[in-house]
């Protein structure tokens, strides 16, 4: 029997594009990498207010930077990202709390469903320009992700519960704990030490941290298999 | 006769500790891949003022998160950057012009220098905690990166010189109309296109955008060599 595997915690949202990045290399490296990998939904909103950080678009030359990035982003992680239209207006508006009370609700009872559904919210926000606030996107988006109607129907109900508000709340509380400022934030559990890391460019870093081999946002053993 | 090796601007201030790690690693990189390396002083100050931005440690949680990582980026990128005791105090406001000056006329009449000038006076700041803001800080610095004292005490003569000035405004002006918003800023020319790349995590990104190969920051062959 080897080492027991490294718990990492990855902080996300999926109105968050870098989000969308740092949790599609960490979920191709769960398979390689001697690790466990814990998903945690949490407001992008909730951390920036209680840190006192802004999104970066609110300086103009950082949201242009961010819009000419993401093209070659895309290409370099293999991930389908496409800016939505209106992203700062309507998307940032209409928010992710539904999207992300759903997901918590999931995590809850049906774990394993959950990384399939983040997957599939982002497919829609951030790779299709489709709505995520509305029930029927929710449910479109569960569906998608291979859960049955009746299922997702289940979790939507879950979405207004107490419990459900609360466990969103909690894992969003945690990642401000550990001194998130922003999303993606992965947390890991190395040898008795915790450390924070920032951002989807950190992941070489985290392998570092690791002792892991660190092959690329898409690792060859994946390239091979798909 | 390969083909023409493709230029790769960077623009620093030895201010700025990311500015250091993104130096490093292109100084390495430029005996490794086919680029031309250009090194261009730059005022982190203007860029920060110019564009709208705010110091990173402005958010605390931010400054609490750098103060943290950058003992492990020490060691991942094998640089000896050490935290000055009160950075966002004194180092910060005695600045770096003098020493960017210095800089920049070291770049007009013997650039083949620059590289040893400017580490000498990253040394100095963010490894030693050292002044670089008086004359004598930055003659010693010079010395150190093997200047002779009497070339560098010309150098010191050219810091009040309104060409050098004017040089220095142009290269801070240039990073500004990249689109920089920080330091350090890459700009690449890669087949007749121009991509500009803000920060040091984004060197992998880069070496894809030239297809080069990556080897981490610090490159086994470099390895071997030390």
């Amino acid at each position: 029997m080897g080492p027991a595997p490294r718990i990492l915690e990855l902080f996300y949202d999926v109105l968050s594009p870098y989000s969308w990045l740092g949790f599609e290399v960490l979920c191709r490296y769960q398979h390689l990498w001697n690790i466990k990998l814990q998903l945690r939904p949490a407001l992008i909103a909730g951390i920036m207010k209680d840190s006192g950080n802004q999104p970066p678009a609110m300086v103009p030359r950082k949201g242009q930077y961010m819009f000419k990035e993401i093209p070659l982003l895309k290409q370099f992680f293999q991930v389908p990202l496409n800016i939505p239209k209106d992203f700062f207006g309507e998307s940032v508006k209409k928010g992710s709390v539904n999207a992300l009370r759903f997901l918590t609700a999931v995590s809850m009872e049906q774990p394993e469903m959950l990384e399939k559904v983040s997957r599939e919210l982002w497919m829609r926000v951030w790779s299709r320009d489709e709505d995520i606030s509305e029930y029927q996107s929710i449910l479109a988006a569960a569906v998608k992700a291979g859960m049955s109607t009746a299922q997702a129907h289940h979790f939507l109900e879950k979405i207004s519960t107490q419990q459900v508000k609360n466990k969103l709340r909690e894992n969003t509380d945690a990642a401000c704990n550990y001194g998130a400022f922003g999303l993606p934030t992965t947390v890991a559990h190395v040898d008795g030490k915790t450390y924070m890391l920032f951002g989807s460019d950190r992941l070489e870093l985290l392998a570092y941290l690791l002792g892991e081999k660190w092959m690329g946002p898409v690792p060859p053993t994946l390239n091979a298999r798909l």
